[in-house]
C-alpha cells in the first residue's frame, strides 16, 4: 500500500478534519504529495492542531467546497481525491436545510463537473455514511437495504454519494462512496455533538465528568479511524470498487450503555447517567443499526483491525494528552 | 370524489403543464377553487392553451417554483398543493446539473419550508418518477426496488421526493409521491423529445410524416393522463397515503416497436424507422421497465381504465385539432 501512494498527487477535501487528517498522516507516511482543502468553518470538523508534526509535508489550502473556483483549480494533476467534505450535523441540517443543501449536493456536483472537466483520469472515494438508510427493516444492514433517510443531511448525502456513482458510469470519472458507521479515534470533535456523542463522551470522561447516555438501549457499530482510512485508501487502489458502494463496520455490534461501561473502563474511571430520548430527536430515531460489511471485505480486502477498547484507549490517551486544543 | 373538492382550495405548480392543466380541469369539474402556477419557461411543459375553455374558473400565477417569495404566499390557505412542477429532461440535467438541482432540490425545499411555516395543514402530493428506479433488477418494479438514477435528474427527483416523505414524518405535513411511468395524452408536449419520446411520435403521426423508433424492443408501460389524474386526486384524499410513495402503471407493457404500431393503427396511417440506439443514449440506458402498481391498487383504490389504444386515440384526436398550439 506504501509504495501505491509513492509520490502520488493527492486532495483531501475535509482535509483539516477528523478522518481527513488522519488519511493525510498516512499517505504522508506513504509519501505522497498531499493538499488539504477545508474550509475552517468553526461549527465544523476542520481544526489545524490535527495536522501538528506534518505541517512542513503537506500543502493546506483553505477554501470551500462550494467555491467551484478554487476546487476547479486544486482538482488539477491530481491522482487521487479523498472527497470527504460534508456538512454533518443532522439537526443543522434540519434547520437549515438549504446550507446542508448547498455543502452535501451544490458542491458535489460542482467538484464533479471540475473534475470531469480538468481531471477526468483522477480516482475519486467519497465519504457516504449509514445514515442515509434510516430504521433498518433488518440487521445486520447491508448495500441492498433500501435507503429512507430520515433527516434532510441524509437526504442530501445520498444524492452527494449518487453523484459520484453516476458520473463513474456515465463519464468514465472512477469513483466509488463508502457508508461510514460511527467512526471514532484522535482528531474527532469532541467539543460538542455535533459529530456523534461519542465526541462528548471522551470530552467529559476525560474531563472527570459524568456524561449522559440517551436512551442506552440501542445497538451501534463503530469503526475506529485507522481502519476507515485503510478502507479509503483500499477504495483508491481497488479498480472493481469502481461505480459501487460499500459499508464499513467494526467490531461486534453493542448497546450504547456498554459502550458506555467500555469507555469508562478504558478510561479507568467516570460515570455516565442514563437518560430519556429527547422529544425532539425521537422523531428521527432509528432504533438499533450495525453494517454488514461483508462487501467491502470480500471486495476491497479490507478487515477492521483494532477493536473497541483498543481504540478508546488510543483515543483517551490522545485527548489526555491535546485537550485543549480540542475545546 | 367530486363532492370532496367542492370549494376545496388548491395550489397546483407546473399547472399549465401537461399532467398540471389536466389536472386544473378535473378539479375545476368537481368545483374546486383552483390556482395555478406555472414558470412558462418555453422549453418546459408549460402552454397557456393548455387551460383553453377554463381560463375564466381558474387563478393563473406566473411565477417560478425556485422563487421562495411568491412561494410561501402562494401556498397560504390552500387545502391541497399537488406539486407536479419540475424539470423533466434528462439531456438538460447531464448539460446543467446545478439548474436541475435548484428546480428539482432546492424550490422542493423550499416549497415544503413554506408549507412549514404557513400551512401545515396542507396535503401534498409530488409527482415523482420512475425514472429514479435506473435499470431493473427485476420486473415488475414494486416500491421495494432500490433506486439507482442514471442521470442528474433521477438523483434530484430521488431528492425531492424524500424531502416530501421526511416533512410528513418529521413535521406532520401529510404529503405522498406517485412515481409515474410513461403518461401520455392530450396537452402533452409533442414540440420536441424533452417530456417523452411519443409526444414526437404524435406529432410526426398527425403530420402525416414518419417517427423514429429507438432500438423497439425496450418493454415499457404507459399511463394513460386521466388515469394518472384520477390517482393523484386519490392519493390527495387518502389519509393511509401519507408518508408513502407509490408506482404507477398502466396496460400490460408492450415494446417500443409494438406501440410504434399501436399508434399507427390509431391514427389510421403512418409509418417508422426503426433505428440503433444512440451511443450518447446508451450510457443512460435501462432495458426492460414497467410496474407492479399494486400498491397503488390496494391502498388508493386505484385503477387505470382507459386501454392504450384508446387512449392514443384520444390524444391523436386531440393534436389533429389543436396542432397549432404546440409546435
Amino acid at each position: 500500500m506504501n509504495q501505491h501512494f509513492l509520490n502520488r498527487r493527492v486532495l483531501i477535501t475535509g482535509g483539516l478534519g477528523f478522518i481527513g487528517s488522519n488519511l493525510a498522516r498516512r499517505l504522508v507516511t506513504a509519501g505522497a504529495q498531499v493538499t488539504l482543502v477545508d474550509s475552517l468553518i468553526p461549527e465544523y470538523g476542520g481544526n489545524v492542531f490535527n495536522i501538528a508534526g506534518i505541517e512542513d509535508r503537506v500543502r493546506v489550502n483553505v477554501s470551500d467546497v462550494r467555491d467551484p473556483h478554487s476546487m476547479a483549480y486544486l482538482v488539477q494533476g491530481q491522482d487521487y481525491l479523498f472527497n470527504l467534505a460534508g456538512q454533518t450535523s443532522h439537526l443543522d441540517s434540519m434547520q437549515d436545510p438549504f446550507n446542508d443543501l448547498e455543502i452535501n449536493c451544490r458542491a458535489q456536483l460542482s467538484i464533479l463537473e471540475a473534475c470531469r472537466a480538468h481531471n477526468p483520469a483522477v480516482k475519486i472515494v467519497f465519504a457516504s455514511t449509514r445514515q442515509i438508510y434510516g430504521k433498518p427493516d433488518y440487521l445486520p444492514v447491508d448495500e441492498r437495504h433500501l435507503l429512507r433517510p430520515v433527516d434532510v443531511n441524509g437526504i442530501n448525502k445520498m444524492a452527494g454519494e449518487w453523484y459520484h456513482i453516476l458520473y463513474n458510469n456515465v463519464y468514465g470519472i472512477r469513483a466509488c462512496a463508502l457508508r461510514l458507521t460511527n467512526t471514532y479515534g484522535p482528531r474527532m470533535r469532541i467539543k460538542d455533538a455535533r459529530q456523534t456523542f461519542l465526541g462528548v463522551w471522551i470530552r467529559l470522561a476525560v474531563e472527570g465528568k459524568p456524561f449522559e447516555v440517551w436512551g442506552g438501549e440501542q445497538l451501534r457499530d463503530f469503526t475506529y479511524v485507522d481502519d476507515a482510512v485503510e478502507a479509503i485508501l483500499l477504495a483508491a487502489t481497488t479498480e472493481a470498487a469502481n461505480g459501487r458502494v460499500f459499508n464499513l463496520g467494526g467490531d461486534p455490534p453493542l448497546s450504547l450503555a456498554e459502550l458506555a461501561k467500555l469507555l469508562i473502563a478504558a478510561n479507568r474511571g467516570g460515570e455516565f447517567v442514563v437518560r430519556a430520548f429527547p422529544p425532539e430527536r425521537k422523531a428521527i430515531d432509528i432504533g438499533d443499526y450495525y453494517s454488514d460489511d461483508r462487501l467491502a471485505r470480500s471486495t476491497l480486502g479490507w478487515q477492521p483491525c483494532v477493536p473497541l477498547s483498543e481504540g478508546l484507549a488510543r483515543t483517551l490517551a490522545y485527548y489526555r494528552e491535546n485537550l485543549a486544543e480540542y475545546l
